[in-house]
């Protein structure tokens, strides 16, 4: 993994929508920011590689790729053990956001959204400040 | 990569919903069948790894998650230089056909679904037998 640290910065749109996560599971993140998106209604998370200017997954690195492709994994992996969900949703979109950025959520039968995808039809409402506090708890 | 070939069966789902593609850009993929989506509104690709029971990303082995990078990557890169789209859209979700997939779909501002994702609201146009020929055309 390389070109750490360097000229990064969030895009607003995910600064402003996500709780900073410092580490999951014990582990600190190399190459990606991650974040918890501020909806109560999905365990949902947002990892988004801290390089400029990139937009697409082959903006990468092969190596970072692939490391991009180990912290997807890590996440997933804690996701799973922690919420059980019936599927993993994990997508690299973008068309509203260009900001390279990729989604983990964990989804259930019994979510707002299922069997849709949860952009642009499934509703939202922030944490409160103590299920705010639980839920980074049951991540770190 | 590891473990191939071996029980491996194509879900009826997706094998009703693609065409399968030999090669893209003259490369064939190793770990995955690649599959075109029979919807003329769409460049849109299928990538399946060709081991059984497979649901999430994370029941890969590493080195397999990381061979399906490198070949969402080719895909992806392929896809960017013949369809010069707006944004990749890359995405395993599997809420409604639990097998293992990954779309990468070369998405365009006037598409029928920008910029909403296509799953679940984009309509669907088979290609017609002289519109097939010529993506397979472009895509080998």
């Amino acid at each position: 993994m390389t070109n750490l640290p360097n000229n990064f910065t969030l895009a607003h749109e995910l600064k402003r929508d996500t709780i900073p996560i410092k580490s999951i599971g014990g582990n600190a993140l190399s190459l990606c920011y991650l974040g918890l998106m501020n909806n109560q209604y999905f365990p949902w998370l947002i990892l988004v590689p801290q390089e400029e200017n990139l937009k697409e997954i082959i903006d990468l690195s092969s190596t970072n790729q692939h490391q991009l492709m180990d912290e997807i994994s890590l996440v997933s992996k804690h996701m799973q053990a922690i919420f059980s969900p019936k599927k993993l949703n994990i997508a690299a979109l973008g068309n509203m956001v260009s900001q390279l950025h990729i989604h983990v959520i964990a989804r259930n039968k019994n979510d707002k959204a299922w069997p849709n995808p949860v952009w642009g039809h499934a509703p939202t409402e922030p944490y409160s400040e103590e299920e705010k506090l639980k839920i980074i708890d049951l991540l770190k």
